[in-house]
């Protein structure tokens, strides 16, 4: 019987195929939003950037080129398939109610990291619903809420002389169809594997370790990523 | 003033000459505690394995060879340097309460996991100081309390098939001696590294990213560990 289980798994590294699918970035013109498009549209996917400023939103999507759109937040939802939330979490509550009804239906990736700043580093703030990832799921009930993309740095991302990005995306949630296809998207990025690493009730020390990742780049003056061995 | 800051800074690959240092293991005889008392009794290092009952200890220790010493948890941890806390999250405040006097002065390591599990798999269990390794901490406020070692594979540190081990131990702690010495134990297990990743406020989702870990494991049929890259 085990046996028969193992032989009836699906492959863990065999995902769909996504070009087909549309990817919205809310908070599109901040660091990470710009970063992400910019990989994405190289790679050939159909990015559409969202901001509160549709005008922003189209200057910065015309400086990435490669047919990146800008629109309002609520047209970015609406036109797409995929949602990034890449806003600071300042903003993360906010942002989620008011997009409610624009995001249903759709796989809504979080990677909204939930930290405070002090003379000391960074370190995790605590989150009622345990996550960014988990609030945005409490709050999106029609909408598929993947966490993923918490650990890329922004900076090796815009850096257009960074041909590879050697680290692993990990993707957290509970439906299936939705964590392959968000693990897709990280493989669209040179040099970046998706990971699954558990479900939504784990995110918060994926979230959270970011703060690590902070300490690192202090220390060893770098742009730690994260790279699991043995996968 | 800037450029100066950075010269005076020490070398963070830079780490001192511990071979003099005698290692102990409270909950030595666990899957953990033999796996890194193997490895760095391998490496020429002294290792003094602890356990409640000591002629277990003295057993384990006799199997493992290379010298490693079996003694009750008292004399382990009063005959060691650095001292590594591996027994199991259930008896982590009792086992640090009753050694309190005996780890006085001493570097203690702190690898413990507070995971809970249900059908869903791994999760990780709240604790009210923030960490296993802060619980440590606040319960010894007479020893050096790192938290480290909490990814890495039991079942790979005792294949002695497994030549290298291919993952970063993060190291965290408030001060830089004792995170150095930590790091340069870490670094004594072939192909292991160990990283500085911040101070013990950060430890908790250090030890919980081990869930992640173990969701990792059931999907991929790994042993997985952690590596950062650019570091």
């Amino acid at each position: 019987v085990e046996r028969q289980e193992v032989a009836d798994r699906p492959d863990p590294f065999a995902l769909p195929d996504i070009s087909a699918l549309t990817i919205g970035i809310i908070g599109g013109t901040g660091e990470q939003g710009r970063g992400l498009a910019l990989r994405w549209a190289a790679a050939g996917m159909r990015v559409i950037l969202g901001s509160r400023d549709s005008a922003r939103a189209e200057a910065v999507a015309r400086d990435i080129g490669n047919d990146v759109r800008g629109l309002s937040n609520v047209e970015c939802a609406e036109g797409s398939d995929v949602v990034v939330i890449a806003v600071p979490w300042a903003a993360h509550r906010d942002t989620v109610v008011e997009l409610e009804r624009s995001l249903r239906g759709r796989i809504v990736v979080d990677c909204v990291n939930p930290l405070g700043f002090d003379r000391l580093g960074a370190y995790p703030l605590s989150v009622p619903e345990g996550s960014a990832a988990q609030q945005a799921a409490a709050l999106l009930p029609d909408s598929r809420v993947v966490a993923a993309f918490n650990h890329i740095s922004a900076v090796l991302l815009l850096d257009v002389n960074v041909a590879e990005i050697t680290a692993d995306v990990l993707v957290l949630g509970d439906e299936r169809e939705a964590t392959d296809t968000v693990q897709a998207l990280a493989a669209m990025i040179p040099g970046v594997r998706g990971i699954y690493a558990g479900r939504l009730r784990n995110a918060c020390q994926v979230e959270a370790l970011t703060a690590n990742l902070i300490s690192v780049n202090r220390r060893y003056r770098s742009h730690a990523g994260v790279r699991l061995t043995d996968v």
